[in-house]
C-alpha cells in the first residue's frame, strides 16, 4: 500500500531538516519504505481538504489506504511498530524506548521549540532577553540530565532506536537556535545520528523539495 | 506484579488532579490494576535515588518488577497496551487513539502548560497581559479546531480511550488557568471525563494525599 507525507512545499527552515516531515522521512528512510510526499503550503494547509488530515491544519500527515495518522511522534510510532528496525523486540526495552520518545517531544523538545519560536516572534518583544535567557537556562538544565544519561553511550538505551531519532531531531533544532553549545556528548551523539545513511537520505530528499522551490 | 509510581508528597496545586501522577491513576482505575505509591518531594525528586527512575528529576514514575518507566503519556500508552479497556482493537482505530494521544500533549498541551506556568511565574512581570493574552490567543485557536473535530461526538474517536483521557487532563488544566471558557462542547466533554467513576477514585486517591499532607 502507497505511503503518502504532507511536507511544507517551502519550507521556513530553507532546507535545514528541522520541518518535522524530516522525522517520517527518516524513520521511513531507516525501515526501508518508500513514500510519497504531497507538498502544502501554508494557505492550503489550512484549508478543509488538509485539515481532514489534520485538523490542526500541520503538517506531516500519514497516508497509507484507508488510515490517516497527524502527530510526528504517533507517525513515527506507527512506523516504528509496523517495520523493523526502530524499535527493540523484548518488552521492557520496547517500553523504555518508547519512554524516550516521550521525553524526547514533551521533556526536551518543549523549551527547545518555545526557544526557536522567540528567536523569531518575540525578538522585538520588550521580554526578549529575559525570556530567552529563561528558556535557554531551562534547556540547559534538561541537557545536563539528558547529558549525563547518556554518558558515553552511543545512544539512549542500547541499540538506535525511533526514541534516538526524534531526540536527535529536537537537539538539530536546539543546535540551529544555538543551545546545543554546552554539551559536548550530545553534539557527538547527533553527530552520530546525522552519519546514519538513512537520516543522509531523507534529509537530500526534504532538501531537494526547498530547492525545487526557490527555482520557481 | 506489583505497580508502584510516584507522586508529590505535597502536590503544589493543593489537590485540584492538576500533577500529571493523575493521569497514570486514572489509567490504572480504568483498567483495574491496584497500584502502590511513592512520595517524594521536591527536594527528593531531584537526587539520585529518583533519578535513576527518570533522569529529569520529575513525577510521575512507573515501577513493575524490573521495568521502569517515565512520562506521563509513556506510561499511559504502556498501561493501555498491556491492558483491555484505554485502547481499540482495531489495528486503524489503536493508531488513531495513539494519533490522538500524541495531539494531546504535543499540540494541546503546550501552549496550556505556557500559560499556566506563566500565570505563576511572570505574574508580577511588566509584560505579563500582552504575553499571556498570546498564549491564550494560541490556546483558543487550538480549541476552535479541537472543537470542530469532536463536534457532538461523546469522545474523540469512537470509544473512550487514552486518548481522551491524556485530552481531558489537559483540558482539566486548561480550565485551571481560565482558558475553557469559549468552547461549550469541550467543557462538556471534560465534564464527562470527570464523571467517570475511574476518574473519581483517581482523583479521591491523589486529594488524599495533599489533605494528609496538611495535616502534618
Amino acid at each position: 500500500m502507497t505511503i503518502t507525507i504532507t511536507a511544507f512545499e517551502k519550507s521556513p527552515d530553507r532546507g535545514q531538516g528541522l520541518a518535522r516531515d524530516m522525522r517520517v522521512r527518516w524513520a521511513l528512510e531507516e525501515v526501508g519504505q518508500p513514500y510519497e510526499v504531497r507538498l502544502v503550503t501554508f494557505e492550503t494547509m489550512k484549508q478543509p481538504a488538509h485539515r481532514t488530515r489534520n485538523p490542526f491544519g500541520q503538517i506531516p500527515t500519514y497516508e497509507e489506504g484507508d488510515l490517516v495518522l497527524f502527530e510526528s511522534g504517533s507517525i513515527v510510532l506507527h512506523i516504528a511498530e509496523r517495520h523493523d528496525g526502530l524499535l527493540p523486540k523484548d518488552a521492557d526495552a520496547r517500553s523504555r524506548a518508547i519512554t524516550w520518545m516521550f521525553a524526547a517531544l514533551n521533556t526536551i523538545e518543549t523549551p527547545v521549540f518555545d526557544l526557536s519560536l522567540a528567536n523569531i516572534l518575540e525578538r522585538e518583544r520588550p521580554w526578549f532577553a529575559e525570556r530567552s535567557q529563561a528558556l535557554r537556562d531551562s534547556i540547559y538544565m534538561r541537557f545536563d540530565d539528558l547529558s549525563r544519561h547518556l554518558g558515553d553511550s552511543e545512544w539512549l538505551d542500547g541499540a538506535f532506536s525511533a526514541s534516538d531519532l526524534l531526540m536527535a531531531s529536537v537537539l538539530l533544532r536546539a543546535r540551529a537556535a544555538g543551545a546545543l553549545d554546552r554539551h559536548a556528548n550530545l553534539a557527538a551523539y547527533l553527530a552520530r545520528a546525522e552519519a546514519r545513511p538513512a537520516y543522509q537520505r531523507a534529509f537530500a530528499a526534504q532538501r531537494a523539495v526547498f530547492e525545487a522551490s526557490q527555482g520557481r
